[in-house]
């Protein structure tokens, strides 16, 4: 059994960890930590989960190194970054849920982290965590940056375009939509349910993080496949998932079917990523309640000749494949067992 | 006091009307039409309405041009189009909620509206309601064509770039967010509760013919002020109330604050036009919520900069601004009354 | 004109005020007060309403005398029953919609209410305001006490067994399920939006003082009529909108015939109340999404013969007939003005 | 490998078992069966499901008992009556989620089920299959009838008081509250997402077969122990999951600490019965969303002293534990698999 601790215990993403942790076959759960809570056992804090009662959430030190193989930082950007430079040389692993350690371009970092001094050191010894493109560097990677839950929509959904196709995007427009649960549990009275419910909240209309993210990630993969990404985010009136529109230009011609194609072809073998045609049930997919719970990320991609452009769309579970359960499939690729070890759930529908 | 008929009576267009028409001062409900539940009494069909208890579902006949001075048809556009032959001139004012002649151009039309045949003879009798644009023809209109709600918005919140700012829109890209009411009360199972409750439904991603409306429209009012205008279509997780999101990419300059004071320019006068800043309140704006049940429609303007695009925010209530209640306005000003006369509600907020 | 006066702007029932005000053809808002957002225009505070800027909130003080002919209480108790203190041989009229005064019987009061001090002077002279009972006390009463939201409901449903068919209920058990606006904008991470949403949250299993205060009332205006009184309360997924459900039992026997013919005429003449029959409409009634946004009190009396027991739903909008409307409601009554002055607007289904 | 089939495999609870069996370490599933779909692969129907596109969904013959262990029937009640006759000799296990067999007392089953004629042979060999109730008839029982979501609710949350503690009920009052769910996938206006949100709807006022089916079952467990029990139930505003509150009337004299003790020790060993106190976590509890997705029931019992009842609450997943779960729990031990083999996953919260 592989020992993980999860730190950021008492939020979402931390509930979260803790579920698909206590669900794993492989990985056995024997820290948790924060800075609040402390003493507190996880069922207050997680209504629903089951746990044995022992664990409480503990304050972090170095010695912390005993207990764990691998600890998942589920805590604000600046938290982790002075966890990560604590354990980084005596935890086996560290894979870092926060942005702090996302964007590798100095300045696109400081501009869009001002507040997370970045560390040249560790920085550069982070791997951008989604699996499915970076496969071959996870293996013995220490330190593991998960990528914002938008932006590991945006990227699955574009990596077939630049990396697969080779195509240049001239100009990308991308319109994030997500549930609340993307918001954590800060209290802002915005956030309350009779205003949060039945909300279309332009929240981020000019501009989001997780856009430079994939921008800077793409760009670094790819040189000069993405000319512009712009990105509009809303938060919309549900709880889990989230689904992201990327409206491309590109002056490359390309067919339905040659697009279709590429993306079957791209995510062969992965079987988290399911490239689904629009109509093919019941409802209108790719829909994030068709993955809720599960690690999967619907994509569909379609050429709409008359405007010109390739709209590609996708949806996951902002909690699971855009957090903690990326964040798992990261970890098992670490140390060597099934990527999908621990990760089998089927999405719960309807919910 | 105006006589006012509504067919369509059983939909929730419909039901709308009946709503506005009871509490509007100078209008009196005289008759309702439709061809399924005849005989049947409003407050079984709209559970919540008060009514007085005479009226009742009749089949429309060329008769009903005694009962009434304006006639509002919420039916289907190939009912539509065969109700405004058969009343045309026998009934001083149609107003008419559906798509049967709302494109001028007759090869757009044909497009998107296979199934309605084009009266060219009437279609160009037809004056295209956005009151707030064309108010000066609604007088003594006989025959009024309301635009799509999504079109409302998207008009609404384009019109003071182009017919106001003289700007040429090379390129716009539509994001419309709707509630399920936007759907209607046909029978699918894609739209029970246990699959539309918690969806972002992507239903139409490569185009509505909503947005061909809008280019219609806005290109006879300015030619050549929009290139490119596509628009995906989504459904999302509340009842009532849609967002448009417009991003333009124009080689003009402008500044954001250029463009706060042409929007403010432009609606000055127009109560039912609301021009939010984004963080004006206590929830970012526009928020379809914040219009709910009311005629407003609140626009929003933003450069974004990095991006090089100019982003617009438009929200209204589908059913009141964007169906019923623009009706309603429209009549107004037919009939000389003033513009918001039963139309002064308030929002209600939450709902 | 009567001028009327809020103190509590900035919370829900404080908006809700301002939104029905502002609609009132015969009432005029002449100050907003607060303790907090000084200086604040309510259009910051409650996203949606559209008011004349003049307006910013300020500090109470019995200066307010000069500006109100009527000053409506939408503060916590404690703050209310100092108001009253302060303000009310000075101002014509007080409505509170506070807890403050509505329970008579000093010892039940102090129970349910140990916070704030009884004020016995004041406690006698407040009428408790729901008007359809106490019609003929509203003219010219200087203080009135309105009820809670589930008591309205409670009571209007109970009075037709007791006051009307003079039955004695040996026993109810009284089940209220609310939207999240019932609880009001206190920030606490169980009404977040991912909390809240999806929620049955029994928040009150085992008592709730809107129960103490019907069965103060309907004791008082009926001895003995009631025998014990239970009650359990429940916070459900929408927003707006509660249902309470009274279980009677009475040695009484009476047929489901009688109940409706009686609770038909309690009620006549009384336009908020809507006696309803169950299957009347295409949905289950009472329910109160057909209620929203409106005055009404939907009320549904079914005799369960198997069960032996007589069920009384009602169903209304907690803001309004709940609170706010019933407030406007009494305040007409209180001013000789129509009953129904403002508070025309039909329920607003489906949102 | 234990082979399942199951029939009805287009409806919510058949979806449900999909989902399930694929999960299960130790049922495979061999056969999919339906009238309708005939042909359809399962995740045309369940747009979430990932499964092996082999399985299509097929027509039922008695040649099915080639290819299972168990079968499934997630059909409505009189094909269940049909497919029981016909399966029953031939299969090894039939486990039945509809109503057919639920009531043993003739009289009450003709009462309730009216339409699906009684068959005492087959009737009377039928185990009532709560598991924590009837766990040791379950090994090698070749026909289980599996109880009502809400039967089986109220049913855990009683036993305790009628068979552990030995209570006499005199008067049980239920109330139940379900999400939309709970009414499947048949095609009714009611049920559209605008007007099934948001919703308050007393669909079963004044009875339920549910209830027949509680008393018929704890009556024949223990006689004598309720004296009437009476229930209402309601659709609330959420897809899944539902809560049955029931106040309890006895004239045995209990404290709350001997209720606590009485109902931790009835489910001592019960993985899946939680008994919870209300105040244990920062929502209150039992709350459906606490066991979301997951086969937990999760008991509070309370004593209302004031009240002179008891308040016991119960809430669960009403397609798992009330349905599919419930269905393999009873599998795996009439298979002499562990309890809780396929049925380890955690709730799913927040979603």
């Amino acid at each position: 059994m592989i020992r993980a601790g999860i730190v950021g215990a008492s939020g979402l993403a931390g509930g979260e960890l803790i579920r698909l942790i206590t669900q794993h076959p492989d990985l056995e759960l024997t820290f948790l930590g924060g800075s609040s809570h402390i003493g507190s056992r996880p069922a207050e804090l997680h209504p629903g989960l089951r746990i044995d009662p022992g664990l409480t959430v503990q304050p972090v030190t170095e010695d912390i190194a005993d207990l764990v193989d691998v600890v998942f930082l589920a805590t604000p950007a600046p938290v982790s970054a002075d966890l990560a430079a604590l354990l980084a040389d005596r935890v086996p692993a560290i894979v870092d849920l926060s942005g702090a350690f996302r964007i590798r371009t100095p300045e696109l970092h400081d501009r869009w982290y001002p507040k997370v001094k970045r560390r040249a050191d560790l920085a550069d010894r982070f791997v951008y965590g989604v699996p499915e493109l970076v496969a071959e560097q996870l293996p013995d990677a220490a330190l593991i940056s998960l990528p914002g839950c938008y932006a590991t929509a945006i990227t699955l959904g574009l990596a077939p375009l630049t990396l697969g196709l080779g195509l240049e995007l001239r100009t990308v427009v991308v319109d994030g939509k997500s549930g609340s649960s993307g918001g954590g549990l800060t209290l802002r009275t915005a956030d309350l349910h009779p205003f949060r419910s039945g909300a279309i909240a332009p929240y981020a209309p000019t501009g989001h993080r997780h856009a430079a993210e994939v921008g800077d990630f793409l760009g670094r993969s790819k040189p000069g496949s993405i000319g512009s990404l712009s990105m509009s985010a809303y938060g919309v009136s549900h709880v889990r998932g989230l689904l992201t529109s990327s409206y491309v230009f590109t002056n490359d011609a390309i067919s339905q079917r040659e697009l279709q194609r590429a993306y079957l072809r791209f995510y062969k073998g992965h079987r988290f990523v399911r490239v689904r045609r629009h109509a093919e049930t019941l409802i209108p997919v790719p829909d994030p309640q068709a993955v809720l719970g599960s690690n999967f990320c619907d994509v569909t991609v379609l050429l709409d000749e008359e405007g010109g452009r390739i709209v590609v769309l996708a949806a996951l579970d902002n909690l699971v494949k855009g957090a903690a359960g990326q964040a798992v499939q990261a970890a098992n690729l670490r140390f060597g067992l099934a990527e999908e070890a621990g990760l089998t759930m089927q999405p719960l529908m309807p919910a």
